[in-house]
C-alpha cells in the first residue's frame, strides 16, 4: 500500500501523534537496566503503552547505536515489534550522502521486507541523495521525511540563510514538494515523500505547509521542546490529516517510577486530546 | 593526542590518502561470499593490502548498515583491526541532529575507548548540531569532518545557493573554521574539527582552503569519481599536509580476480605517487 494511504487509514483509527523513541540510558525509569537488553525492555513496553493511541513510533537511532552492534540488533527488534503491534514505524536516521551510497542506505531501511515504514532524510546533498529513497518508496510502498526546517534553536543558521527573495528552507521545500509529485497516493492525495517541519517554527510552519501541498508533514518539537496544539494546527489539513506531531522526552519519560508505563500511555492521551480540541473532526 | 598531530604524523610515515571502504556486496571480487561474513575478511584484506601506504581508512557505514546487526558488528571488527594495524580511522557516516541526539551519537563514535579516530558530520542543523562532537574531540583526541562542499553532480542544489554575496557553502565554510578555532594542535597548527571538499569541484577547493586555513581537509571523489592528483593539490599546504584524499572504488575495487589485494594495494601506490608528483617533498 502507499504509505500515505497506510498513514492515512492508521490516524484515523487512532491519532496524528508519533511517538518519539529516544531511550536515553541516563533517562530510563528506575528498575530498567542501562544496557541494551534494558533499553529492548524499555522500548517495548512503551510500544505496549501507546500503541493504540499514537499512529507512529518513531525510534532515534542514535540511542540505539551509542550501545554498539548489540543496540542495534534491538533497534530491529523494536521496529519489529512495532511493526506487528500495528504502529506505523519511522527510522530517525537522518541519513544522508552521494547516490550510489544512498541506494545502500535505501535498501538498508526501506527494503520490501522491512519493519520500517519510513526513514528521515538530510536533503544536503541535493537530488542525486533523495532519488535513490524515492524509487524505495515508490516500488515498497514506504516513505520518507526530508529534514526541510529543523525543531532546535540553531537551525536557522544554515536554513534560514537568505537566498534572493526567499530563505533556504523555503527553496528546500519547493524541491521536496517537486521531487515527490510523482508518488501520489490515491486515497490520500499525499506523497510518499514528507518533510520535516519543527513545531518550534509556527510562522515558518504556516507558510511551508502552502509551498508543500502534497506533502505529509512530520512536526517534531511537541511537549518537551515547546511547541503547542495551536501552532502544530497550522500544518493540518481538515480531519487531522496531512500532518503527524512528535513527541519524545515528554511521553517516554513521564515517569522515572514504576508507573512509567501507564503515565507514558497518559501523557500520549492527554496530547491526543489537545490536538483534537484543535483540529477539526474526524479524528477516533 | 590531538587527532590532526597524530594525523600529520601518520601522513608523514605513509601518503595522504584515505582509502573509502565501500563493501558494496554487488561488487565484492570472487569468491567472496556476498554476506556479512565475505564483507569482514574482504575489509580486513583490504586493510593488509593497504595499511603501510594509506594513511586512513574510511568505512562507509551505509555498506554495513544494510547487512543489519550483522553489518554493524563486522564494522566495529575492522574499525577495531585497522586501529590495531596502525591505521587512523574515520566512520563514513554524516550523522547529524538536534543537540541532544548528537551527543549520542558522539559517544557512539567518538568516545575514549571507540577505535575509531574521526566522523563525518552534516552541518544542516547549526551550530547545536556541532558542539557536541566538539566537546568530545577535544576531550578525547578526536576529530570530526564537517560537509562543506560535497563531491556529488547535485551538491550545489543546496550547497552553492547564493547568499548575499557569498553561497552556502562558502559560508558554512566561515562557520566551520570559527567552530574549530578553540581546538588546533600544538604541533599540526590545524583543528580536531576538519572539512569535505570535493576534489571533483577544484575552483571552489582553492578558495575554500584559504577560507579555513586551519581546517584539515577531507577530499573525496578521486579516482572513480573523476577528482584528479592537479584539482586536489589545491586543499594542500608544504609537504603534503594539511589535507587527505578519498579514493574507495578505484581502490578497493581494483580487480574482481584473486589478485584483488595486491591489485588494490598497487592502485593505492600509484595514488600516492600521483600525489608525490604534484606535492611538494617531505612526504614518506
Amino acid at each position: 500500500m502507499h504509505y500515505s494511504d497506510a498513514l492515512q487509514a492508521r490516524v484515523q483509527k487512532t491519532s496524528p501523534i508519533c511517538v518519539g523513541l529516544d531511550p536515553n540510558l541516563f533517562l530510563l525509569p528506575e528498575g530498567i537496566a542501562r544496557n541494551s537488553a534494558g533499553v529492548r525492555d524499555f522500548c517495548f513496553g512503551i510500544v505496549d503503552a501507546v500503541a493504540d493511541v499514537a499512529a507512529c513510533i518513531k525510534p532515534q537511532m542514535a540511542f540505539f547505536e551509542v550501545l554498539g552492534w548489540e543496540g542495534m540488533k534491538v533497534f530491529w527488534e523494536v521496529c519489529a515489534y512495532a511493526k506487528e503491534k500495528g504502529m506505523i514505524v519511522i527510522a530517525d536516521g537522518k541519513r544522508g550522502d552521494i547516490g550510489s551510497t544512498c541506494e545502500a542506505y535505501a535498501d538498508a531501511y526501506l527494503g520490501e521486507e522491512s519493519p520500517i515504514d519510513a526513514l528521515t532524510v538530510n536533503p544536503f546533498f541535493g537530488s542525486d541523495g533523495i532519488l535513490p529513497f524515492l524509487a524505495r518508496c515508490s516500488k515498497n510502498g514506504k516513505g520518507i521525511y526530508i529534514m526541510v526546517k529543523n525543531s532546535n534553536p540553531s537551525s536557522g543558521e544554515i536554513q534560514d540563510l537568505p537566498v534572493g527573495d526567499h530563505v533556504v528552507h523555503e527553496h528546500l521545500a519547493t524541491l521536496v514538494q517537486g521531487w515527490g509529485e510523482s508518488c501520489v497516493g490515491e486515497v490520500s492525495r499525499m506523497s510518499c515523500l514528507g518533510a520535516v517541519v519543527g513545531a518550534t517554527y509556527p510562522e515558518e510552519l504556516t507558510y511551508l505547509r502552502t509551498l508543500m501541498p502534497f506533502t505529509p508533514l512530520l512536526i517534531p518539537g511537541y511537549g518537551a521542546q515547546g511547541g503547542k496544539a495551536e501552532d502544530v494546527k497550522r500544518g493540518f489539513y481538515e480531519g487531522g490529516l496531512g500532518a503527524i506531531v512528535n513527541s519524545s522526552r515528554a511521553i517516554i519519560f513521564a515517569s522515572k517510577g514504576a508507573n512509567w508505563q501507564t503515565a507514558a500511555r497518559a501523557e500520549a492521551e492527554k496530547m491526543a486530546a489537545e490536538l483534537r480540541a484543535v483540529l477539526s473532526t474526524g479524528m477516533a
